[in-house]
């Protein structure tokens, strides 16, 4: 969705490194936001995101208008099934939809061998990982893991609407999802209410944020009670009006 | 999905004059039966049908198991919206669900320049190339027109469940679909229930025959009141247990 960071040229690195010929997509597409949400004000700073492209290797840049991807009303779409329902796919009805089918329609066009995304959306990529195996698209996911400020917030193109005070309080995230890591592999606890419990009283304490969700989730998705193997911790919270999202693997 | 005769047989045949390398894929798709249709039963005559490609010149079959298409519960699937809200769609729950999630899947593996599809499903073809187009396939669908025995019936597999008297009545579902084109363009009538009740008439006076449907539509697959410049006349009938699909189009 362009507004590149660091992380985004990071990803674009480490594809030029491993590829003869990179594209980068940038696209805001609107079919991924819901009406109450940032599709309008969402920044869009084209030539410093191609300047970054150009440094990062990229060989070309692909930006179509929306009008380009959505020609007619669109009337198919990809749908994910039950690794939307929960995380952010309860609470941004259509997001993943939209994400999936934009892809779809972005890899039709690209062709890529290879594409890559972020950890920091790991619901996104865990849709996108089974949009590809179970359509059969020719090409293999690369998750690139997500990279974070010195005081551990997730870098976001969103963390540009943060003011300072907000900006100062947004850690509290993934010092949250360590806290309920540390509760599980630390301390071996499998229940996952007790350890959501720590990450949750962590997010309480900070006046700024409100809590969106925070779960304990399965490879599909789905939120665990019992804690066994790999699981994933992943939260939502608000910090002000900015929606942050992160997560991060846990195993016992 | 296979089952082939002499429709098909032509359609393999045109697409081997107008390409260098054709791929029949032979595959019945268990995603588009519902619990009480004819999965189990549909004919699969793998021999007779390798030797029509052959024949007609096909330079590949391409005969996947289902557990190769399906190797893991589906979850991402391509819904195809109000192109699939009326006639088979109506009648068909998940029907069109599943041929486009199929189509999508055998495109991505065999990746062709241009796909054929017969006209007398013409709703299917509607929302393939509805499909190919709103998620951007790189390929050209070409539609091919309905082959018809000397008395009318419309080339089907499912023709070979027909016993001897039912065989017998089925061309009355194209006499039908004529008497409501003619209505339409002889007789210059506008009012779809009225050129509908023409072809009900001539349907409701076979005794073999049950109605599912008869419909006239415009291009998006939604019935129309008025008729005016292009519609598509298309009816599902039973002939006995057998299903039977049919359609002309008409002008005004």
């Amino acid at each position: 969705m362009g507004a590149l960071h660091a992380a985004h040229a990071a990803l674009i690195k480490q594809a030029s490194n491993e590829n003869d010929f990179v594209v980068v997509s940038i696209f805001v597409n609107p079919l991924q936001f819901g009406p109450s949400e940032d599709y309008l004000r969402y920044p869009r700073p084209l030539d410093k995101d191609l300047e970054i492209c150009e440094r990062m290797g990229a060989a070309l840049a692909f930006v179509p208008r929306v009008e380009d991807l959505y020609a007619a009303p669109q009337q198919a779409f990809v749908e994910v099934g039950r690794l939307a329902e929960h995380l952010c796919g309860a609470f941004r009805p259509g997001h993943f939809r939209g994400v999936a089918t934009v892809v779809a329609k972005l890899f039709n066009i690209v062709q890529p061998d290879r594409a890559y995304f972020g950890e920091k959306d790991y619901q996104q990529l865990q849709i996108i990982r089974r949009m590809v195996q179970d359509l059969n698209f020719p090409l293999e996911i690369v998750p690139v893991p997500t990279i974070r400020d010195a005081d551990g917030l997730a870098l976001s193109s969103r963390n540009a609407y943060l003011a300072a005070p907000e900006r100062a309080a947004a850690p509290v995230l993934q010092r949250a999802l360590q806290s309920v890591r540390r509760v599980i592999e630390d301390e071996r606890c499998a229940d996952a209410s007790v350890a959501k419990s720590y990450g949750l009283r962590v997010l309480e304490a900070e006046p700024l944020v409100r809590v969106e969700y925070l779960e304990i989730v399965d490879a599909d998705m789905q939120p665990v009670q019992q804690i066994k193997g790999e699981v994933r911790i992943a939260a939502a919270i608000y910090v002000g009006k900015t929606r942050l999202i992160d997560n991060v693997g846990a195993s016992l």
